[in-house]
Parts: structure tokens; sequence; C-alpha cells
């Protein structure tokens, strides 16, 4: 076989796994046998299952990459950072469509858009939530990803002004607070008792109390 | 005709008028001729065109009648009733499908999605709007439409946790308190200059503060 030849038959099996499987039962070795490689060769085009599965999913963007770009500079000026780069994809229409679809999958619960969701989950929620180091840094993440997907779909589906016409600089500037916000460990947020958010570590002792005002 | 005939047939009228023509140039008394009732038969039944095509789109709510029993209450607590009566809604499995069917026919663009957003602005939006009396009150409700709309996408639809199997009581008191924040009028939106959120009265004087703590 061809280099794209051998890439193609990899990325053939890898949908047809992550549809017969989800994304979590998949694994780049299972792939690799079904494809009829050896798993070097399907590690060669893609370090991660994220990848692998972004590049079989025709996903627009790849986040083993995407988020530690985001995540780098540290806590500071992320809530713009995650907020222009979710308007930046989303201004591009066919990356917008892919969305779209993604969603349409996802309320139809088919196979394929459990896979969906627990790729998002693990590819990207997850992440952020290792590398952010905040408390309840999971449903802090829940709760930036819910306001990005609704701005999403306030701007292009239901299209409410002035968010749907608004220039995007704009729209960043108003938005990205609120995220800064729940990305400061400083600001507890008011959850009930005992709702650890899903995080590992239930601890009791509540963050320091913000100081600012 | 009967009393359900004449009923079905003015909601037959509605519906394709406002398909025809969407919801902002339909009138009440066109869809009375429409049906060839006089127009105090079609106001017997539904006393505003927000009534009339909540019934004719058989929508799950009446915003009619839901939005100024969230209001009256006052801006205190009015980020906790907004967000339960949100979750109540989407906690019901048939008006569930119904909104995510709203949201795909909205990301299709065709002239009753079209009708829907519309509605969704002049129903719900410009009537928070209208009764919040707070500055920039027309942004401030799109963060929370955003806001509400996403917390419903996550927990419906995507299905992140722990959002998607927290128990409603716990999802209020997560979600409440920055939509309270939004309608704080002595919090004022970081917006850049000349944002004054499409508005009409682009008034340089403020709205006078609230008083009530």
């Amino acid at each position: 076989m061809g280099t794209d030849d051998v890439r193609d038959a990899v990325l053939d099996a890898a949908r047809a796994a992550f549809h017969a499987r989800g994304y979590v039962r998949t694994s780049m070795k299972g792939v690799a046998a079904a494809a009829g490689v050896a798993p070097e060769v399907v590690n060669r085009y893609w370090n991660s299952k994220e990848s692998l599965f972004a590049a079989a999913m025709q996903l627009p963007f790849d986040p083993a990459s995407a988020m530690p770009q985001l995540v780098a500079p540290g806590l500071d000026g992320m809530g713009e950072r995650l907020t222009r780069a979710t308007l930046d994809l989303l201004a591009d229409e066919q990356s917008r469509n892919d969305f779209i679809a993604l969603f349409q999958a996802g309320a139809s619960a088919t196979k394929a858009a459990r896979g969906m969701q627990d790729f998002i989950e693990r590819a990207m929620v997850d992440r952020l939530v290792r590398t952010l180091g905040v408390p309840d840094a999971r449903l802090r993440v829940n709760l930036i990803m819910s306001y990005l997907i609704g701005i999403g779909t306030t701007r292009y589906v239901v299209r409410i002004e002035p968010i749907a016409s608004m220039p995007e600089d704009d729209l960043v500037k108003l938005v990205a607070p609120t995220i800064q916000n729940w990305l400061d460990p400083t600001k507890p947020l008011q959850k009930p008792k005992g709702a650890s958010g899903g995080s590992k570590q239930a601890k009791t002792t509540e963050p320091k109390p913000r100081t600012d005002g």
C-alpha cells in the first residue's frame, strides 16, 4: 500500500471502530489490527487517540494540540483565549456546520453521538480539568463549556440580536469576563454541600474566600 | 362550525400564515380573515399573537403568561426563577424534544425557523428587556438566554458530567448566581464603547439605579 492508502485504511478502520464501540472502548492498537498494520504505523500519523478521532471524524480541530496551546500561557487571560478560540472556530461556516451536525447527532443519541460525547468529555473537558489546577475544576469547566455552547447557539442558530451580529471583538469583551471569573480559584462556586463536581479529590476544605471585594 | 372546529380552523390558518410570512408579518386580523371568522373570534381564544403562535406551533409554554409571572416578583431571586423555569421545562421529555426540534429547525434556516427566531426575540427577549428596567437590559438578557441555552444543551444534548446527572436543585444553585449577577444594575457589563446592545433607546442617561438593595 502507498502512504495515502495506509492512512486511508487506518482512518476507515478508526471510523468503523469508533462507530461500533464508541470513543472510550476503542484503542489505537485495535484500530491498527483492524486496518492490518502495525501499531507503530498508526502512531506515526497520530500520536494520540484524540488526534486519530479528530481525523477519522473530520473534526475541524484537534484538541490534543489545541487545548494545551490555550492552557499553556496560564489562567491569566484564559477567559479571553477560550472565548476567542470558540468564536474563531464557529466563524468558519464549514466548522460551524460540522458542530451543528454533531449536536444534532447528540440529540438523537446514536452510537456515533455517544462516541462524540465521550470524546468531548475526555479530550476537552478532562484535559482542561487536569491542567487548570483550581478547586472544583470540573464544575467550572462544565459552566464554561455550557456558556460558550450557549453563546454559539445564540449567535448562529437562534440568532438573537445583538449577539447574532456583534463584531467578534465586542462579543469577546462581553463574554470573557464571566469565564475569567469562573477560572479564578479565589472565587468559590456557590454549590450545594457534597457536590464535589465529580472530582476525585473530595476535599472538605473550601478554597479561601475572595478578598478582592 | 362547532367550537372545536372554529378553534382548529383558526390554528390551521395561523400555522399556515406563520410558515408563509413569518412571525413579525403575521397579524391576528389576517389569521381571522384566512380562517373565515371575525377577529373577535380569534381574540376570544387567544388574547395575543404570542399566545396564538404558541398554540399554533404547539409550544410547551406560552410566554405571554409565563414571562410576566417570572418577572413580577422583582429582580430579587429572578436568577433562580429563570434557571428553575428553564430546567423544569426541559425536564419534561416532550418539551425537551420540542425544543431540540426548534433548534434543529433554526440551524436549517427555513422560513418556519425564521418565524421561531422572531418569536423568541419578540415574545421572550423583548418582553424581558422591557420589564427588567436595568441598563443594557438587552445585552444582559442575551447573556442570560445564551447561558441557559448552553446549560440545557450540556445537560440534555452533549450530556457532560456532572451537569448531565446533577439533581435540579443543585444545578439551580450552581447556575443562578451568575444570572442574578447579570441582573444586578449596579454591576456594569464590560462592553466596548458604543455597544448599546441594539436598544432603540440610545439614551446617554442611565436608568435610575435600584433602591431595593
